[in-house]
């Protein structure tokens, strides 16, 4: 049996899976992310990983059809990473060493990049050949599908989705040093900013007044009814809305998929965010539908098997 | 010799060209473009010039790879347009119609995208993958090549840069039925309509108070020191600036080709754009560079046949 392996590179965790080439999980298992000495132990600790799952599973190595892997960064085409704050790396050549480490085809990407290939192979955008993913965690990424595939970029920074321009007039900055990012917005720090502020300058008696209020407490309360939640989650909706509208003037997709821990509060999500993306989508792009993700912290590693997958064909 | 034509419809005139697999010009010429009775005539029309130049040049049928044309419209990666207003079409299988009329393969394309695939072959683009074209005509149209290819989207809809919102607070609508997009301020209308609005508001002794004022008329007042026209021109350039930075968002191409006739006041137009896309873009977008097309009207029959040569591959 043929099979690969799928790795999701996060800061604080390594998620790794083994699949069939029909996309059948063999196994899937986390190791530490170890940041120190400028991640230098990040990708031999996978490659250990790796070695020790074959013995265990008695695989057979020429069976191997390679390793795919998403990096929290942007990744060039040919698998180098210039700097990754999460892990420490400066420059990797993430793709050479990995080869050498293990001695099978490796394939990297961009995390959200794979994350929405997942999705596409075996999550919520099956069957789609254009699509977008965004996913509304920390902070707000996005990978672009385009015929299949994923949207690399020049510089190996295509689908930065939470960095488009949804507000000229911001002046706060975003983490990446502009000012008015979707991600300023629409992550789950966004919403409970966007909360915040509406109840420095509101009366109105709401749930919404407790210490640390998270994204998941306005859309908990929106379900109750609550009338300054249902206030800001038409903000978030509208920001949200407008930010996709601006990438689909690039990628026309047919399908948005939304993940990450803010789309957790369910279809409720979904509610506010197409009705504000339908009014300001140029005509063509508005037949595009809203799905939320469904492979949750899976995704990087199955699209990451994907891309491995892909990569010899 | 192997050989293609490159076709290319307008709304007044259809362009059309014989190419060498090379990209060799081996004829061009115009044909006038019937609108009338829902546009019937275009592609019989298209056909018939076909077939007369094989004539003239005494071509061999068999050596013809195929016919390219780029329409002014969306359509679909299938060849189908659903309605153009400028050629007067309602739905129309373009590529089966035109296969049949012509019994050679066909392929067919959005016109500002199949400009920018002339100007990555033949013209200012030439070695590059991922790029976008950005015409400032009457309108403003965009068209994205990423990897090598045209990004036609799910919708046909792919690369409709003239429609990337760059002004939430906009109250005027664009002929598209939105407001705030980048053709609004990024046009030779739009140029227009920003110096005429600025004179409303300013004393200052000026050249541009003149009737039928021209984007022409801006930049060539901008070479002269006119300071109205030089602050006509920064806010042009930060429109379009943030409407790039918008693009590079999704597609972070190395190169921006900047063409259409507003173009024609040249370098000058670039330090106005570059300037102000290097304040919008996202840091790993910054790299990107821009330059002026070079093929002119020429773009759209280039790009035409390339799409032939590039579907026979």
């Amino acid at each position: 049996m043929k099979y690969c392996f799928g790795v999701d590179i996060g800061g604080t965790t390594i998620k790794m899976g083994i699949f069939g080439e029909d996309g059948n999980v063999i196994d899937k298992w986390e190791i530490v992310t170890h940041t120190e000495e400028d991640g230098c132990q990040v990708l031999p600790d996978i490659a250990a990983s790796i070695s020790d799952k074959i013995k265990i599973h008695d695989l057979h190595r020429e069976d191997c059809v390679g390793v795919g892997i998403g990096v929290p960064a942007p990744v060039t085409a040919d698998g180098v990473v210039n700097g990754s704050a999460n892990i420490g790396w400066k420059y990797k050549d993430v793709k050479k060493e990995m080869e050498e480490l293990t001695g099978f085809p490796v394939s990297v990407g961009n995390d959200a990049n794979v994350a929405a290939l997942g999705e596409m192979w075996k999550g919520a955008g099956q069957g789609q050949k254009n699509m977008i993913m965004i996913t509304l965690g920390t902070g707000v990424g996005s990978g672009v599908i385009i015929d299949g595939k994923v949207l690399v970029g020049a510089h190996g920074a295509g689908g930065e989705g939470g960095h488009v321009c949804v507000n000229p007039n911001e002046t706060e900055k975003c983490g990446c040093g502009k000012c008015g990012c979707l991600e300023q917005y629409a992550s789950g720090n966004g919403v409970a900013n966007l909360a915040r502020k509406r109840l420095e300058k509101e009366n109105s008696e709401t749930v919404l007044r407790k210490a640390n209020l998270t994204a998941k407490d306005v859309f908990d309360a929106v379900k109750e009814g609550d009338a300054v939640a249902i206030e800001v989650a038409e903000e978030f909706g509208r920001y949200l809305g407008a930010g996709l509208a601006a990438l689909a003037v690039v990628a026309d997709p047919a399908l948005f998929v939304i993940g990450g821990g803010v789309s957790k509060a369910g279809p409720v999500i979904l509610s506010y965010v197409q009705k504000n993306y339908i009014e300001k989508a140029f005509f063509a792009h508005k037949k595009a539908e809203f799905v939320l993700a469904s492979l949750g912290n899976d995704a990087g590693i199955y699209g990451a098997a994907k891309l491995a997958l892909d990569s010899v064909k």
